[in-house]
């Protein structure tokens, strides 16, 4: 129940992020059996906004952004920070001064359950933010929290060095050591969906494709032409 | 009471269609004295995006889109598919794959009272869609809806065969029967609008045009000069 | 208790108002000692939209739009629509009329605790707005209200002659006489954030910048080092 | 598009209606294969509130009850007023005394997708009230309705004539013509869950009652016993 | 922009404010032209829960509490403590030790743009308190705030002094300096709603005492009888 | 990735268990330094209602209740049900027949982040129940989901026989192995703040007691006397 900051965690390989982030949050989330995804508050502050790194987690009290500042020394070039508030809170917990930092540091994007500011400069920037909300409240820097401990994300379980993978469709969390098993996953079903899609594209209908037809008559669902 | 899938269905014309599409919203929400309007927690995707067409009405269960599958089948060119579902929902229950079936079968766009996934390709394709979330939740197809019903979709009732309208400002049900009586409706409101727009440019007041500074006279609002 | 029309308000020197605008929200929120924010719902049409001027305040009844009108001819180049309701309503109060009369007058933009449409052409107009919703929803002109009294928006407190900043982190409210202190603050606010944003994009840690590693130890947070 | 208040309504048979509000809300939305249920905001003001009667529908504009004014004269013994508005609105539309003119009239209870205020009062009266919200603000009597036409109220279509049934687990709608049918299916279900729960008392386990247990086998649910 | 404590505010004569307590906030509100009422999410933690008291005003800041110690100082037996949060907070503020020392001080109630805990104990106390939220989470005191400044409490302005009217229907303030007015149009109010509450019971309608009929007539509203 | 039932779990000691349920949610939640507590949406169905037990833990698709059935077999006396969703859902998972199977079963009680119905039998029975809705809405038996893998609900991370504790406060989460820790932690608070009442009672300030007043000066908080 203390206050901790965890220096060391550790990280899944680079290429399997690499892929996770090109899958997209749609197709990772399926492919790992719809597991992991933030609820859909979690938005993009810009519309090309994505991120696909590595979970530096963490845990603040509402209006206070101190431990973000103490999350930046423990993160590696790649990370992703990702903070979870101890209650509901809005305020503008980061804004372009934490951004710089992160970028003189390396970290790939920011995952918050609370609040941003400036946005008009990280979207500039290019500094990828998924966030609750956008507001200019401003915070403190005087209560305790921790990094590296396993925090609820809106919603989602983030491990210390669990994947995050976030674009326009939302925020997932894929855990570390499943990373290359949800890339084949991943693969497979994009395989799939190609070949789905040439044939949607010349005109066949899903309810064919997925046999469908067979199971609306199982469930009693009955075709009407009205006179 | 039974799950049903309705082949057939009346549509307006064509032209009358066409005209609602480029009024827009506002106007035929005014013209139709003010009914028919949606929610407005539906927003468009990207914000270019623009409907006009007839409603095909889906009715799901909450995470199950396999009448949307069925549905497709129904449609012809320039039909719009809505969709209800039986409970509140946020899951994704339409993505690229369903857009790219849509698109192969002329389908206009897409109205769903729950959310849309894959809305990064969505607007690559141009597919329309005005959602009340975005979210990359999965779905399933295991459980019975109907096709082609009278729907509740984001708080306005929706019969088969009426117009959808959507645009920037929300969402709009025009029935069938009344197409053509409300496109006039519009032309009338447009032409009273232009010119209003001209006198208001050239800095005529609402005040004065509107004949208000005699209802504010009646109902007691009194002019005040500070000291 | 009456319904007034207050027709001369004072206004801050236009340098001041003109400073605080390009400050920005955050930045001028901040200044003010984090006072004055309306709620994180309130925001921008479209993403480019900025506003900074003097608020003349408007007290509407939910769904009723003839205060507006009333207001607009008390109005100076430069002022602000600052747009109340008595309860909560999402309708869409205000469009492209009243906008084109609003850029007649010289109105610098709108904020309303209600809805707009014709976000399309206001967005073409690049008349800039910060509502609480889009809504095609047309209103009446029947119920009295008030032009110039102190108002609640968006949960803050708004007196006639108030400066009004909006731009994408939100909407701030400076006191009128309070305006060149303001522009004060944010200036030493602006010039200290200029030497961190060197420091850190040089590397320097938060931590280090603003003392924090004391603070952590104080209040026991503890490093680990996991095995 | 008129305005309109329609004097004479068909009811359903006050056998039927008695029965259905003895179901209750759950057993009956069940009975009619889970349609007709309102929107979960739907509360009672009080705990013990119960309603089964025939709907006169009434449709208002925000903040203006006038059209309940008009509905209460239309109104037979065993009526309920049912209050749809047509754009979102908590205010308090009916208090007290249209409670005790409600009362003079034999008017059974209100369903309102707004607000209600004298809610003590209200209680004290035993007058049966489920709405959206509970406000104090009061509205005027200005603009058009209508009464006893088609409306959506809190997400359900209320047809004039409808019967309404609400209790503590909130409001459903059944169709006028469908009361006998849906009472009798009420009866099956009844009278099957009694069986049930007998068992259930007993300790068998749904599980086995319903025949889930092959099902989460096809599903491929694994049972695991930590080591 | 200082934080600031104010030690003596002035205060409305004990008679009018006990008189406006038993007109209770409904009335009030009405006889105060609908001004001053709270949002509607403010609830009593208890059904029968009543304030009627003048409001020493609090501003804290989310997430602590440090600010209501200071302000039991200034109270003087029968005010009421009115907190209000520098951004959105749900957290609980206040318990049952704190109403243990408001009750030592003959503090007459809280209201609270926050939550509270010890509901339980508070009820059992009879210590009336209006909030936002129920809700178990802890606050620190780390922070500065002010003590009797004018705050914006859940939508509506309070000064210090003001006096506090809150019952089921929600909660209300009356201007200090109006109090003894507001007072006076209850009892009007309240005569002219017992006439009418008569007339109701007998059956008279609402239609004809507030001639409504002739305003339905001139708004085009027109009786139909169905076939 | 696997569906999976997990017969055996860990449990607390009873007595521990016992005692935080005495305890009460504020109390426990502050002696584990305001960890483990859902968000405020989490209400009970009835006002006496209070839980205390082993958490076995459920994962249901939104509108699928089947998995609660197979984690009623898995449970011991004392359990209590922890349900979470895969998406957020308000339907009314969980009813009368299932509480009478829980009763039979010795389940204490049921934590449940969608909806409930039959409210009314539930509070008869004196089942207790935190839900985040109440809604008729009935749901299938369809989809697989897992018994006692860790969850999400309401924002807090539940582990299989984790402790539950819940009364008119909210919900809390005790880690199993805290238990007895975090018992000895109340009954140190419980002591402490008895004194505290006392002196409270006495009239002595919160201020004083909590050294409050050296903190408000160095923070540069200033006493004022108006005029």
């Amino acid at each position: 129940m203390k206050s901790i900051i965890v220096r060391n965690i550790d990280r899944a390989d680079a290429e399997s992020i690499r892929k996770l982030g090109e899958f997209g949050v749609a197709t990772v989330h399926e492919a790992q059996v719809r597991t992991g995804l933030m609820l859909p508050y979690m938005r993009p502050i810009y519309t090309s906004a994505r991120i696909a790194g590595t979970a530096v987690t963490v845990f603040c009290r509402p209006g206070d952004n101190m431990m973000i500042h103490a999350a930046i020394e423990v993160c590696k070039p790649g990370d992703v920070l990702v903070v979870a508030v101890q209650s509901e809170s809005s305020d503008g917990m980061f804004g372009d001064l934490l951004a710089t930092s992160c970028r003189a540091h390396g970290i790939a994007g920011l995952v918050i359950d609370a609040g941003v500011r400036d946005v008009a400069d990280l979207t500039e920037m290019g500094f990828p933010v998924f966030s609750k909300a956008i507001s200019a409240q401003g915070t403190v820097k005087e209560t305790p929290g921790s990094v590296n401990i396993d925090v609820v994300c809106a919603g989602a379980l983030v491990h210390p060095g669990d994947i995050i993978v976030a674009d326009l469709d939302g925020v997932v969390v894929v855990p570390r050591t499943d990373a290359a098993l949800v890339a084949q996953a991943c693969e497979k079903r994009i395989a799939n969906e190609a070949t789905k899609r040439v044939l949607l594209c010349a005109g066949q209908l899903g309810l064919d494709m997925n046999g469908l037809r067979e199971k609306l008559k199982a469930l009693g669902v009955e075709y009407v032409d009205r006179a």
